[in-house]
């Protein structure tokens, strides 16, 4: 039998392994492979597979049986490769032994560095170098580092050492130590190693390197490498791989130095050469920041050969990798080497900025392009930002319910938001929670905080609907009255200056300076490329004439959610509808629906209007009629004297109408079954609305939609009620007009008997925030207190309101697609709640056959994006 | 091709129907076929197929082509066997032409008499009757009748010519109308069709007859006639039956009358023949009760030889169909006719009695005998009735949600509830809605009353546990204050009577007598037999040792479901529950629950005990943490002094806690993932006492019961949690004990993702409860508003928190039954919710392959029987 190959060599310009065994030899392991066969100078080592790490915990941390050997064998050609030995008391190699997974995960494992260096091979060091303190230094800090990582002995006790030694001798840095007392310090190193193991410093470097290889290995599994791949959701990887690779030293004179470059800017995206980098220092000096690095520029005048020498690696790099590198060098008595390159993180500005650039350079195709850009990060790029550079100290953090920044004054309630606003003044209404009532106040603030609600609570869906940032559920909030607040522990007072991060779910004390979005040219041609990538369409929802203005401008299809109990609220509208809701019977309740069909037929006008040629799905009343009355005891009497009713009775109906879970009440299309006046007047005002758009030459293309079909029943019922009065009205207005009728599916049960359903409807709506919230039994306004939790011990893997559960709610997603399907093939599908503006859920929305995904206005780009990412993935 | 046969004959002792051939001739025809071929006296006649009322409505009311042809041939075969003839002026054959479809809807549809008679064939009536007045006045009838029923001529018009004539003679009663008045009354009645119609009154007796099917037929698809299908929930019928049949008439004089009769007594069940006639009298006079009937005994006397005949009929009707039958007679002139036979409607005793019996006398089989009894009825032997001869009369109506009667002294709180029950008295709890607060007056209360909640309410599901009568969401009741309430508009105080119908939610004022069940033996035999045949066990839902006791008497085989959280409210308990809820930090809580733990380990060796030898499931803490906490502001300052916290303290505690949809909150499993050490000190409490009760020489088979799981996650968890703990548990307490490990589902992603779930639980209970709660999108606290219309207007069927809905949950439950079965093969499944005691529910239960059904106690007797039935009908 073939014996397996564990272990992967590279150096002398040649390497065993590829870029594309990143798998098997982690992304350094990979990198470097592919960075030595290309000729580039990289310090020569092996590497030790993935497999490896697998193997080692499946068989209770054994090593297969070949890998001493192999181990050996790379060890042997390294030495060869380079007439050095480790341990060797003339010519000592030096190693570091690296850990590296297929996947990043900085600082989480082990590393040794200096490893071959004991009381023998220091004396090579030292004639070799020409330099007894650096050599010293060197032995030192191995031990160190060894003690720590291999032997868990703890690492203040070293500290402890150094200190002494410095007092000892009155300096304060490390560097005013000299070879003997760095001498003395190894000798106490030692003495330490000792005390905590209970054995002598190991001097045998096959020893030093096993031990070494069995540290990062273990690091593979320590608790916080468990927790940022939990964390990051890196699943599915067999381990790390080990590197180890011989040692170069920046910091052997004023010929040698480290930097870290990128090959373009990753702030701005610009294609000029970006990094910094010291002169006679080591990468740790660097990350320690004693010394402030210099630019390349810098580099270019001190070392101009080094530098054209890189500024070739950095093109042929780029060349090759077809993408924005990140990369480490050494130079080593005049002599560079490399020793990491990766795919560069960037900014939203600069992912944007190089990818299209790429295109035009001819390096990547529009598909790699668009396939360059993280979805949500195009967010950056349509809100204000906190500047990075202020310097910010959060006072609490809620959820990032909607993203961006503001800054502004705090009110209390949105009557004090309107009269600030109409004043002139930034405010930011701070709320336990808000409801559709606050929504002029809403509108007019620059930021909305509350204490309570999830991420598709009221603030969160309509803060997201304006593109207006929001921080919501911020326990920390804890309103006294109309003119007080505390937040974190600090009192505010209506008037003080707040600045909240929608992005982060910061809120921060005082004014911060925000930088405004400025969406490029490049922005609108990778979109461009986006578009004809996708597959499915990109609706949004969206209320008002503006927001489908503002929507169709950022690319929206159509309106694929259009709430009408939003127009309910609007100026003395409430009035109508309270009169409506207040009515003993039919008749009384279709007085009062007569006056609102005049505004809500105004309001259609406008939104049809706003997308001549696109689809509107217009959604009939949600919400319970309870929302449409006050609760508390002096507003209803303040109420009832501005209708003239009695208290008694007024008090008595909002009684009635009280739920214990309104959630799953009497709404939907519940209403329109109990009270059909009220759909049939929202039909009525749809129709009129279309018919008089048209007679002025807009084309409209209405679509009716049921909410909260939970039965055939109900969607038969309402559909007859629907066509019969859209006929009535197309036939009065002798116009001619095409139009739908279908159904929200955020029921679970409907989307169990979706066949059913279809018969009746046109197109189904996935409502994914109801259907969330009803196949996990979560409320969204309640959930708060214990999702984060459910997240943090790993019970959910995401917010379930923010990531569409594809396990459970995916399942009766696609059943219901099937079964609509099965009885009407053209069915048309789309999704409504939040979850249409979300990557994951957008390429779901893609794999399961849906015709749209709907969003608010400002996640419109968000999904064009995703969806065609979903479609260039499935090629 | 042959012709396809529409019309059967009956007559001169030989039929073409059989009894079985009741789809195709309806009851009535089938059974008159039937007694015909038995050779018992039917007046002759044919029976037009529902195969025709189909083809009609099928194809736009056109009869099949043959169908003139086979009517003809019929009604001469009809005529030769008599030797009369239609119309004819000499010997007149009369017909009736009656409805009868497959399921009796009395009085749905219509109903043509005396046909035949015209100007011509009346001579001929009169001439053989020799009596003139009878002949007009069966003339007259016919005229009222056809007008009426086929030709739509106002009723109340027939009415006020009878009146008239009436008036005009001076008399009263029709009777007293000699045969002029009747020629004259007929006279103007031909003159009132002809002005309603604008043609003649027929004399052409086939256009009589062929108007009377046509009308027949159409009545059908009436309005009353499609309703009482939709609530009475028929279906699959063809359509209704036409039976053509000679006249014969009670009223022909003194040797002539009718009656009605049972085989055996339908009140009692007693094998005695029952009824009660009428000498010279038709069916109508009868019903319209102007004579008294006598019984049976006086016919023995006044017509022996009749009732001898009788009696055989009787006998060999009981033989023949092996079931109580209910029959209708005429004796013409000295000769008995039967006119109908069917299975006669009974009490809940008779029908017990008779099935009881008719297997003793080795008529029926044991299966047979289940499948006689309506399971629901057995609710009738269990509970106390109001006396049927009490009159009632009731002032609002309810929800019936816990059976029985009671009647008692009206109390607003349970501490009120208490004091009274304590003085001796009997008590009717009336409140707004119940709270696990309220219990222990609840338990003391002989009923319970309340304006809100349903069937599934809080108040509901204890009462029905307590088999306590319960009208639940009365919506007309309306508590002013805590000495005052309002009826039905009837004003009550404290201390006033009333009397509450839990059967069918009625609210009676005053005291009204009741009758005490008596289960007799026949039930115990019946039950016997039941669970001979009879595959999945039926449990119980109980929280005491007092109800599981009770349960066990009425047959349970275990305990499906101790709901842990009734515990929390007993006595001083709840401040050890408040102290913990109250607490800061883990440890606060901790120190509190120790205190919990020695009293739930107290209920739970009593329940264990009570139980010795039958698996118990105890269902870990449900509801979320505000249910044990007062919400009133005066409540809150009560505790606040009492517990020695500070108002403000406990107010935000309390308003922290506060949920918008509670249902959706923060509450089963997820309170044990994030409170884990509520979770354990039950599980603590659990097998302390199951280790304790077993040294006590009891069996004992716990099983926990993780509430409201949804993700894998949350039962791997929670299943760790409990497997340490209890074997922590019975390791220190040196016992052996078989436990299982289980959870509830009634999330629906817990049905989606089973098989994972599976991997982690041993058992399945389906709670039914909040699966249709969370399927449906319904709160099962506030669809009381909407549900009864919803059911009214067909867009449900059934309340679906009363009867499974397994056109959609039950989708969801076997989806979970097979994907859990396939991660777990001998995974053990049931059923907790409310529908465990439901028949329909029972035997969908029995269908999809549970293993249990879990009820409250006093249903336990139901579904033992709906499960035989199951079982027997799979036969």
């Amino acid at each position: 039998m073939a014996v397996k190959k564990y272990v992967f060599f590279f150096g002398g310009g040649k390497a065993e392994g590829r870029a594309d065994m990143k798998q098997l030899l982690g992304g350094k392991g990979a990198n470097l492979a592919e960075m030595t066969n290309l000729g580039i100078p990289v310090p020569p080592g092996f590497t030790i597979s993935t497999e490896v790490c697998d193997q080692y915990y499946k068989n209770n941390e054994k090593y297969p049986d070949d890998l001493e050997d192999q181990v050996s064998q790379n060890l042997e050609k390294l030495e060869k490769l380079l007439g050095k030995k480790l341990g060797d008391p003339k010519n000592p190699l030096l190693v570091s032994v690296r850990s590296g997974a297929a996947i990043s995960m900085p600082g989480m494992m082990d590393t040794v560095l200096n490893l071959g260096t004991n009381d023998e091979s220091i004396k090579g060091l030292e004639a070799m170098t020409g330099n007894a303190r650096f050599a010293w230094d060197a032995y030192r800090r191995f031990i160190q580092m060894f003690g720590d990582v291999v032997m868990e002995v703890p690492h203040e006790e070293y500290e402890k050492i150094l200190d002494a030694q410095k007092k000892k001798k009155g300096v304060k840095l490390d560097t005013e130590l000299g070879t003997e007392d760095l001498k003395e310090v190894v000798k106490n190193y030692k003495a330490l190693y000792k005390k905590h193991t209970g054995e002598d410093f190991p001097q045998d470097p096959k020893e030093q390197l096993w031990k070494s290889i069995n540290a990062v290995f273990g690091s593979w599994n320590n608790d916080r490498a468990i927790k940022y791949r939990a964390i990051n959701d890196i699943k599915g990887l067999l381990g790390t791989a080990v590197n180890v690779q011989t040692m170069v030293f920046g910091n052997a004179g004023e010929d040698s130095g480290t930097g870290v470059c990128f090959t373009r800017d990753p702030s701005t995206g610009e294609n000029v050469f970006y990094g910094e980098y010291l002169i006679n220092a080591q990468g740790e000096d660097v990350v320690a920041g004693i010394r402030t690095p210099e630019t390349l520029d810098d580099m270019k005048k001190e070392l101009p050969k080094k530098y054209e020498q890189l500024v070739g690696i950095r093109n042929k790099l780029e060349d090759h990798y077809r993408d924005m590198q990140d990369m480490e060098f050494t130079i080593e008595k005049d002599t560079l080497y490399m020793l990491q390159t990766r795919t560069g993180k960037r900014t939203a500005h600069a992912a944007l900025k190089i990818a299209v650039d790429m295109e035009r350079e001819g390096r990547i195709s529009k598909d790699e392009a668009i396939m360059r850009i993280e979805p949500n990060q195009l967010d950056q790029m349509l809100h204000p930002m906190i500047d990075p550079k202020a310097k910010v100290e959060a006072i609490a953090k809620g959820l990032p319910a909607s993203p961006g920044a503001a800054v502004g004054q705090i009110v209390f309630t949105a009557d004090q938001a309107e009269e600030e606003a109409a004043k002139g003044k930034a405010v930011i209404l701070v709320r336990i929670e808000t409801s559709p009532e606050d929504i002029g106040g809403m509108n007019v603030a620059k930021g909305i905080l509350t204490a309570r609600g999830g991420m598709t609570s009221h603030a969160a869906v309509v803060a997201r609907g304006m593109g207006k940032c929001c921080v919501a559920g911020c326990s920390a909030v804890h309103i006294r009255n109309e003119s007080e607040c505390e937040i974190g522990g600090v009192g505010f007072a209506a008037g003080d200056w707040i600045t909240l991060n929608g992005t982060s779910g910061e809120v921060i004390k005082g004014q911060t300076d925000l930088i405004e979005p400025e969406p490029t040219g490049d922005f609108a041609e990778l979109m461009e490329w986006a578009d004809e990538a996708r597959k499915i369409n990109v609706r949004t929802n969206a209320d008002t004439p503006q927001d489908a203005a503002n929507a169709r401008k950022l690319g929206a299809e159509g309106i694929g959610l259009c709430r009408t109990e939003h127009m309910f609220f609007e100026g003395n509208r409430i009035d109508a509808v309270r009169e409506m809701i207040l009515s003993e019977d039919e008749k009384g309740r279709r007085k009062a629906l007569s006056k609102l069909l005049p505004m809500q037929q105004g309001d259609f006008e406008g939104i049809f209007e706003a997308m001549d040629g696109l689809p509107v799905t217009v959604r009939l009343l949600d919400p319970p009629l309870h929302e449409f009355l006050p609760h508390k005891e002096e507003e209803i009497a303040e109420l009832a004297e501005s209708m003239g009713v009695p208290f008694d009775k007024l008090s008595k109906k909002v009684e009635s109408l009280k739920e214990f879970n309104p959630m799953l009440g009497h709404r939907g299309c519940r209403l329109g079954i109990t009270y059909p006046e009220i759909y049939e007047m929202q039909v009525e005002a749809i129709f009129l609305a279309a018919c008089a758009v048209q007679k002025r030459g807009i084309k409209v293309l209405p679509e009716v939609m049921i909410p909260l079909t939970g039965t055939v029943k109900e969607m038969s019922i309402l559909r007859e009620m629907t066509v019969a009065t859209a006929e009535r009205i197309i036939k009065e207005k002798k116009e001619k007009l095409e139009y739908m009728v279908g159904t929200m599916i955020e029921i679970p049960r409907a989307a169990l008997v979706a066949d059913k359903i279809a018969e009746y409807a046109e197109f189904f709506s996935y409502g994914t925030n109801d259907l969330t919230q009803m196949t996990f039994g979560y409320s969204r306004d309640d959930a708060g207190v214990f999702l984060p939790d459910y997240v943090k011990k790993g019970v959910l893997e995401k917010d379930p309101f923010q990531v569409l559960d594809q396990e459970g709610v995916g399942q009766l997603v696609e059943l219901g697609i099937k079964r609509g399907r099965s009885a009407r093939p053209k069915l048309k599908v789309g999704i409504c709640g939040e979850h249409g503006g979300e990557p994951t859920s957008v390429e779901f929305c893609h794999r399961v056959g849906m015709n749209y995904v709907s969003c608010s206005p400002f996640r419109v780009p968000i999904a064009r994006l995703a969806a065609a990412q979903a479609a260039i993935r499935e090629k």
